[in-house]
């Protein structure tokens, strides 16, 4: 038979499946010679137990444990459990591998009854503390239990009171207790004990807990540990009280203690963010011997867990205990500072490092705020930033409001009191959440992190009505609907919609990147023609250009009306447009070698089909007629006969540029002959990189190639001067992929195009998908949006085959991603395990795209030196 | 040095490469002791040697050769060569691997001059025979030699002459040589002989030789050799003639020789079609003995050569000599006769049989006749029967006009007096072939024969004018433009425009296609949804419906209608028309059942996108508004939600299945009830095979699947009856073909789609790739259209995946090819080195897939067999 149970001694941190994250950080913590009230831990194990069953019931054998394991307690302790004149008290809490906040169910002082409560009295010398103790237990055991709100007992008094008073109240709680629960409160300790793990066992299943691992991708198999600890009381004296401490500040990552403490309260006070706690700095004044011990402590902790902690600690007559100790969660800029702190400081590897900065992270570090211009009258309230970034959206009081507004494609902003587990998915969907009350460790702040959303905490002059959704301010009101701006870092929210700013990268972030490029084995490009995105690309830490996409220099006014000429009129009239739009390519194409020098840069020649260029109406095309002076019938005859029933199938990429050899032709000169001129004029050596779309078929690209070389070479002829080039093609058609080797022999780079090779190994149109691609991944018939993520079984497939063929026919191939999911991190994890040279993407998912190779490249040889051994 | 020249008795029929066709033959001749005139060949290899300098000269070592042989000739046949009493006369022929009718070019009496014509004169006592042959030599060798046409010369004089009359004419003769051809008749035989083979060798790359390569895809590199043999005379004296004759009927395949002969004739006169012969028959009568030697030879021959022979003959002074054999040029009936002729005498094996069967064969058999009606009084003319088959079309009366009406669109009948090899091009584009002039064995009818084009010749009571464009026949006039109908097979010749009728397969084409089926490893299944079409499938062989198109049932006006209800309406109405439709989709497949019984019908559920089903235009839509009694603005609202930009990769197949489950739903549920029915009714068990198109992911097929088993056993469970049923899918996407493992697992059976799968694999559309095709495959960026002939590199690699993936994962899976190269023999003979077990086709392709698939069968075992070896 599995043990079941573990003594605080016997376990260790690394046993969090079997312990989970609380349970094994107490075991931690004891074998570290810290105090630590006495306890054991009902593992996972017969959790999972527990809820295999049908009828649902503990095991004589876990009974049999846990009876030995409070005989234990009481010989440890010289306290005997629901009996006795010294009566053995005990916290049960739950503790899964991951942290839920708020998720699970604690229960304090249980051992307590009619009897035991007198013996506590007695022994404490304190009656009120003791009967304000049973209060609170048989309040919990209604709550956790039996689902009643603690709402229904009213607040426990906190003033002095007779023994007959007491029982009055007691008697009074117990009534209550009977009446919402339908039974009587459990004199039994045992009773209340094993009740107690059988509701922890129970709530993994509860429906916030169910959303809080949905949202937050945690398997529904792994059930939760059970803690059982000896009681300690911050509410037994005016020397007593509890709090939370982090090693660094979780919101800047500033080193030195930062936390909050409450006297004469248990832990629930803090979390449930009723009472506003004070600064950790005021326990060193108070208490400071206890201060000492508990900052020694917590440096110990963090140098042990070579991570910020988190510790919640309970004083008791003066006395510190520890209760818990976590990794403790943090803001992304606390993350990213904390991680490169702790990397300087020698605790971490840069391996290490990067395993600790997330994608997410980077997305909200680069998350936008507000500009500087922001006018400080229109700041309406102040609050705590409990996390940053900025948002501006429409008020919804409730979270179902929330969800509704967001379904409409609103963009919302939650505004409550305090929020709760319920309001999980309403906060998932908001901008961002403002609370009037709570501190920085409050749910609202808490969750909010987590979820990367922007939110302000303690708002204390915003009064929530959320029955009447409304909220007052001093000088307004606000209600359902309203516009406002919120500022996560500064904590000021905003009357209407401020303008919001592109976020800049962190200095520290910057450095870390560094970092991960010198790890990474793929470098990162961006996809990029304008100077504005080119600029904007190389500051993100672009290695190059990967894909600029020379359609999209066609479409200002001037341009636009030649590109017309060009597919509309005859004879010399085109040779006027290609003249004209070759010395406008040839400037753009200057401008971009002038920024980049002589980083790479890959041009696509001219990808959509020639209908794109002009408007389908009728009447408009008589326009564009009369405009250039053409017939208009002819002008509608030739729009006509250039519509293609499946566009993306049709005449375009290299079909275009066989068709009209003069398109191509015209762009490779004005690529060739910007990149003569600023070589000469900068004295450095532009090499193009021409891009030949939509290849099938190895003669296709011959003939295009072959096309382009001789442009090239009568340039070189003209202008008696030379540079090296590339000519290489997009990797975009299924077949590609089977001829790669073929392709190979006479390309000089590939690039993956993504997205077209997923429309067509799907079959899939992305201006139709729409139509069923929600119901796809909803009925997880995909497991997700496969031009967001990679499809590795398929695209990846052909993928790998083409790379692997390509880069075998010839070593010195480069080989590339330049489609959509060249900036995803899920899919350049995957990416990372074909012999790819570079990612490239838009400009704002490079840092991303940076970190993911970095991660990729750790993992890959990881994965190899497996392989290896 | 390798051996360039080679007597008759040193080759073998074997030695094509080497010695030619002819060559060959007369050397295997030789051997079987047969009356060959002596001679000697010189090899292609000597011909690709000349071909291959640049100055072309030919080597002294071969000079050497041909003194050498020239000597040995000398030596057997007591004469001397170019001077003496005894002249040594030779002919000489080219002789390639292929046979090349009309391409080569001979000449005969070569050894002739002005002293040794004396020589010849004297010693046969016959003084025209002499100079007439002179006459000959002079001729023929300005026109092979140096390409001046014998008309230049005159017809050559028949009657007797003096000396002095020959000599004038001899000289004139050599006068006319002179101005012609700038040069002198060559005196020296040696110099003739050299000169001559230089000539054939040349002819190798003359412009017809070259196009008749290209026609039939001969490769350029093999070269002629050249015949050299000791002459005999058709013309010596009355007892003397020349003849063609077969062992076989070559127009029907009917047994016991068949052919003409011209007494006092040399086989050039035959072949050029000047004199009309006489039926072999007569030379029973008019040398009985010579003609039993003959036929006893024929027969000898085909034993021989285990196939039918074309002998070529000459009778000189009453002795027979053997001047040719080779395999009979026959119609497609004759040819499938005869093998199956030959194979029932044992002289060939069931496998000879089915490689002697080609798909032009068939297909030519399968040519369309004209219906019984067609009227005798529009015969205006009647010839020989040349080349079967019958057509209809517009008259040209040269080549080059037969091209140019050929280019624009036309179907053309091209009528001349009688065809050269300048003609070949026009006789490609030609639907038939008539000639005033010339025999069964004259140009026209052994080229058209060779091409399958239909052809008459002889027609007597036509005359044409070439050169005014215009023919007469009894009764009027035709001039180019004229509609004409001809039947190869009657001979006859109508005017204006008959209907054709389809062919019926014929009895004995019917027994070798049985015989391809014992030897086939794939079976053929017709592609049909109608009951006149599934009848066709099944007459013309297949062994059950591989791919019947629902969506085909939808388009009758009631059913349309019904279907833009369930379109366009809501609520009940979709229901009642579902309802309607299921009605009489169940009725469609009731009858599908009835015929097929228990043969196999796979059944496509709706592929198509619902808007297919819906008009464009807005007026129309109002007219269908108010047919449905609906709003037109929603119906011209959802017509417009349903419109694709690209509606190949939009919502259809199984999306549409998934999106709409009711469709899918109505379909199973009227296939399975029809099923039940009819095997009630017929006590038999049918067992559905219902196909779910365009899948590409696990999920929706099993999605799919499992809507369609729910309504199935509902069934059942209502009907208290059950049967057997298969559910597959349609493989025609490239992401199917990756993960066809994980298909196989859920999959009964896979059913490649080749169009989509083509379009997808290149990204190409149908509807839009004429735009380039065209262009691609004239450019050879495409060896041909890969909607023809499948492209094995790129889709036939996938499907080699696919079929071998899901094998391997299911060894019962059943993989069949439904798309439109499944009726190709080129693409059929790669499907067969697939893991596929039936191909399914129109049903007028399947006898050609029958063939096709024993072919592939046999040849990949063969392939199988080197391979184990």
């Amino acid at each position: 038979m599995a043990k079941l149970t573990y003594r605080f001694h016997e376990g260790k941190k690394e046993w969090k499946d079997l312990l989970g994250g609380k349970g094994a950080n107490l075991c931690e913590m004891k074998n570290l010679n810290l105090p630590v009230p006495n306890g054991f831990v009902i593992s996972t194990e017969a959790c999972r137990n527990y809820l295999i069953q049908e009828t649902k019931s503990l095991s004589g054998s876990l009974v049999e444990e846990i009876i030995f394991q409070i005989k234990e307690l009481e010989m440890l302790s010289s306290k005997t459990f629901g009996i006795g004149v010294n009566p053995l008290l005990l916290s049960v809490r739950s503790g899964a591998k991951y942290s839920m906040p708020g998720m699970m169910d604690t229960i304090l002082n249980l051992g307590l009854n009619d009897k035991t409560v007198h013996a506590l009295s007695k022994i404490t010398g304190n009656r009120d503390f003791a009967f304000q103790c049973y209060c609170r237990l048989i309040q919990m055991f209604a709550d956790v239990v039996y689902n009643v709100a603690t709402t229904n007992f009213g607040t426990i008094p906190t003033e002095t009171k007779t023994e007959a008073e007491w029982k009055v109240i007691i008697t009074n709680y117990q009534k209550i207790f009977a009446t919402m629960t339908g039974r009587k409160f459990p004199q039994d300790a045992y009773e209340q004990l094993l009740i107690a793990v059988e509701a922890v066992f129970s709530s993994w299943n509860n429906q916030r807990a169910k959303v809080y691992r949905r949202i937050h991708g945690i398997p529904d198999n792994l059930g939760t540990a059970v803690t059982i600890q000896q009681m300690v009381f911050g509410n037994y004296s005016a020397e007593s009280g509890t709090g939370v401490m982090f090693t660094r500040n979780p919101a800047t990552g500033e080193k030195g203690v930062y936390g909050e403490y409450l006297l004469q309260a248990q832990g629930e006070d803090i979390v449930a963010g009723i009472r506003t706690p004070e600064s950790i700095s005021g326990l060193q004044e108070a208490m400071p011997q206890v201060y000492d011990e508990l900052t020694k402590i917590a440096n110990q902790l963090e140098k042990h867990y070579c991570d910020m902690q988190d510790v919640e600690f309970t004083i008791e007559a003066g006395k510190l205990y520890m209760l818990q100790t976590r990794n403790g969660k943090r803001t992304p800029q606390a993350a990213v500072a904390i991680a490169y702190d702790l990397m300087t400081e020698g605790l971490i590897s840069e391996e290490t490092l990067i395993a600790r900065i997330d994608e997410e992270m980077i997305g909200q570090l680069l998350h936008p705020t507000f500009t500087d211009e922001a006018k400080i009258e229109t700041v309406i309230v102040r609050g705590l930033p409990a996390s940053p970034g900025a948002a501006v959206g429409q008020i919804a009081f409730t979270a179902e409001a929330a969800k509704e507004m967001s379904r409409k494609g609103k963009k919302v902003i939650l505004v409550r009191n305090e929020t709760s587990p319920e309001d999980i998915e309403g906060m998932s969907v908001s901008e961002a959440i403002v609370t009037a009350r709570g501190g920085m460790t409050s749910h609202a702040a808490v969750v909010a992190r987590g979820m990367g959303v922007c939110c302000v905490v303690g708002c204390e002059n915003l009064q929530v009505d959320e029955e009447k959704e409304m909220a007052s301010f001093v000088d307004g009101i606000l209600q359902t609907g309203d516009f406002i701006s919120v500022d996560g870092s500064s904590g000021r929210i905003y009357l209407g919609k401020l303008t919001l700013n592109e976020a800049e990268t962190s200095e520290v972030l910057e450095k870390i990147l560094k970092i991960c490029d010198d790890h990474a084995a793929m470098s990162v490009y961006g996809n990029a023609e304008t100077p504005r995105d080119i600029k904007e690309a190389l500051l993100k830490g672009a290695k190059g250009i990967g894909l600029a996409r020379t359609e999209h220099m066609f479409f200002q006014a001037d341009r636009l009306k030649m590109m017309r000429q060009l597919i509309l009129a005859e004879g010399s009239r085109v040779d006027e447009a290609l003249a004209y739009l070759k010395e406008k390519q040839k400037n753009d194409f200057r401008q971009i070698y002038q920024i980049l020098g002589e980083l790479p840069c890959t041009i696509r020649l001219l990808d959509p089909p020639l209908h794109e260029f002009l408007p389908q109406d009728r009447q408009e095309l008589r326009g564009i007629a009369q405009e250039l002076n053409l017939n208009s019938h002819s002008v509608i005859a030739k729009a006509k006969s250039l519509a293609e029933v499946n566009p993306m199938l049709g005449l375009r990429g290299v079909r275009l540029g066989i068709i009209r050899p003069e398109i191509y032709q015209m762009q490779v000169a004005a690529i060739i002959e910007a990149a003569l001129e600023v070589s000469k004029e900068e004295e450095i050596t532009v090499i193009p990189h021409i891009m030949i779309p939509l290849v099938g078929t190895i003669k296709e690209f011959s003939m295009a190639k072959d096309s382009c070389v001789e442009i090239i070479n009568d340039l070189f002829e003209k202008t008696k001067m030379r540079l090296p080039f590339e000519i290489g093609t997009m990797i975009e058609i299924p077949r590609a992929c089977l001829i790669a080797n073929q392709l190979a022999q006479v390309a000089d780079f590939f690039s993956f195009g993504t997205n077209d090779l997923t429309q067509l190994t799907y079959g899939y149109s992305r201006d139709d998908a729409h139509k069923f691609l929600p119901t796809y991944t909803h009925h997880e018939i995909l497991p997700n949006d496969p031009f967001q993520h990679l499809d590795q079984e398929g695209v990846g497939e052909l993928m790998r085959m083409a790379s692997e063929m390509g880069k075998q026919e010839k070593k010195s191939l480069s080989v590339g991603v330049c489609g959509e999911v060249g900036g995803d991190p899920v899919s350049i994890s995957f990416i990372q395990t074909l012999p790819v040279d570079y990612v490239s993407c838009s400009p704002y998912r490079i840092p991303n795209a940076r970190l993911a190779c970095a991660k990729a490249a750790i993992a890959n040889s990881k994965i190899k030196k497996k392989i290896s051994i």
